[in-house]
């Protein structure tokens, strides 16, 4: 078992291990728990047995569950139950979920105590840590939401045995970006074989993983500046998510966009990363994309959360573990384009 | 013209004066305008041409704009817009506008500048001060939101010439409540005849009214503590306004649930403020209730905000400008509640 700590206004830990969700620890008396509906019955029963929450409200699956429609659906059963300011809302499921969750839990009564369990590994890495909730709108995902830090996260690396083999992969996507931008030890580990459920380097690589980002967030609780690194490949995967419309997994479109910000970084002077960026490829195996060219991507990049009105700004790297962020010239972002599709084209 | 500084994490002035609409100053280079459909056109244009918003969205008039369906409509306009997070959201209107625009505020890109124009008496000494942000359930008022500080302020008292005088009386009531609560110099002047739109006491007396609460939300952001007195009256009057179906104007419900107040104020030992606010209700001269018992409103009541898992808390008076917090004995709210009902029932 491993412990994370995470600082800021209000700090917290993350708990990394195995048959967590047996030993839970919330204070607040009235608890509402928020799972997604295909999640194993057993985790759901886990957590009831702990808990004891006076309402559990099951919702629609992945990102079907990240809208404003839901969270009007779910604050309304929260409110027949009267849940209590000092209450507390208990996010269970993968990111999608713990993200509406997080959001319910920030705007309920301007906000009651919040808890994540992430039960998949991009969730654990990822959306479980700095605070970020929200939904989708039709116009674009992670659109509307909140800053709203966890109480605490519980990572049980149980839940991860169940999801197929790709799911898993596609969430290593996270970490491995986390090596590159801080933690380069993480990369060999990632790729390694006993990186898997139940595998020895399971809740050593996750931790270590979830550690990058805690000690950005730590630093940095709004995004002004390093925590932007954390984006690093998001520019590309956000504009593949929305041209495909939503299509393509988060941690598949981020493995196809760090391998695209690594080109970029070459291009721009940094050190030659593409065959690190390459080798997660070949080993996270993402679905193939469907012809796109640069024109098509170009407008959602434009629209990326780090745009302001000066344009996009892109995390690029000058070398493992030295991330910065910088606008990038058009002819350079629609070159590496076509490198990029070239390099994809030739891994199955 | 009176201006007012608003401490906190992150301090903003409020401005109250004639003429303020032309006089806009956003640094924000994209400004997103709200406003509600029934607002004169005049007040639209001025805020137009001073800040050349690029969006300007109407909203349905009144707590109709309150609803998370509205809040998604707005949202999409934004992100269509493609409103950028360094963008601003200015709420102009009534405190219904002005509290939907702050959660549109808090909630698009996890948060974007705002700025409050309140066109109303109660958006002015209420809504506009205190950063509280949110829109309504079908259970409840106000049952979703979020803590938003605006970056500044603007109280044009041009526009409350423009509203029905008993929207202005209205209005009069959470002034009248500052000064119970805090500045009794207020009590006198909120009930003189200079104090109409255009008249003479008008934008002191706003001034002192906001200056009330400003100073509570500079010490106490979060509602821990303080902040709590500035819900006096309000207990009964959330009651009235859920047992009616929100029938029952705000300012009005408030002005019947300070003279409850302050009859269960003196059935626990403290000062006979009742000829104060029975003034004041003679002053404000309220749409009378329909006819309704203790057992109608105390589930209502239950529900309040204040609520948490041990019961109701409410806000009394030891004497003028001494508040404190409490729990109040079931048959002391019945029996007030009763005498209070005799009172109102001989007020026309």
């Amino acid at each position: 078992m491993r412990r994370i700590e995470v600082g800021g206004a209000q700090p917290y830990a993350v708990t990394v291990g195995a048959g967590l969700l047996d030993t839970l620890d919330v204070p607040e008396r009235q608890v509402a728990l928020i799972h997604p509906g295909d999640l194993p019955r057993p985790f759901v029963e886990r957590v009831q047995a702990a808990l004891s929450p006076v309402v559990t409200v099951s919702v629609p699956a992945r990102d079907a569950c990240k809208t404003l429609e839901v969270m009007a659906g779910v604050l309304s059963r929260l409110a027949q139950v009267n849940l209590p300011r000092d209450g507390a809302v208990v996010g269970l499921g993968g990111g999608a979920a713990t993200d509406l969750a997080g959001f319910v839990a920030a705007s309920y009564l301007r906000g009651v105590a919040f808890y994540t369990l992430p039960t998949t590994l991009l969730g654990m890495v990822d959306a479980a840590v700095g605070g970020k909730t929200g939904v989708n709108l039709p116009e674009g995902k992670n659109l509307v939401g909140a800053f709203w830090p966890p109480r605490a996260v519980w990572c049980d690396t149980d839940t991860l045995g169940t999801l197929p083999p790709e799911v898993f992969r596609e969430g290593a996507a996270e970490a491995f970006k986390h090596g590159l931008i801080s933690d380069p030890g993480l990369l060999p580990r990632v790729l390694a074989p006993e990186f898997r459920p139940a595998g020895a380097l399971l809740t050593e690589t996750i931790a270590d993983a979830i550690a990058v980002k805690a000690g950005v967030v730590t630093r940095d609780l709004t995004e002004r500046g390093e925590r932007a690194f954390l984006n690093f490949g998001h520019t590309l995967a956000h504009a593949l998510e929305g041209v495909t419309h939503q299509t393509v997994p988060h941690g598949e479109a981020v493995g196809y966009g760090m391998h695209y910000a690594a080109r970029v970084s070459r291009a721009l002077g940094g050190a030659d990363l593409t065959p690190d960026t390459l080798a997660f490829l070949r080993w996270q195996q993402p679905s193939p994309l469907p012809a796109l060219t640069y024109d098509d991507v170009a407008p959602y990049m434009a629209r990326d959360k780090k745009a302001d009105s000066d344009g996009v700004r892109f995390v690029l790297l000058h070398e493992l573990a030295h991330p910065y962020l910088t606008r990038v010239p058009d002819d350079v972002l629609r070159r590496e384009f076509d490198g990029w599709r070239n390099d994809i084209s030739q891994l199955g």
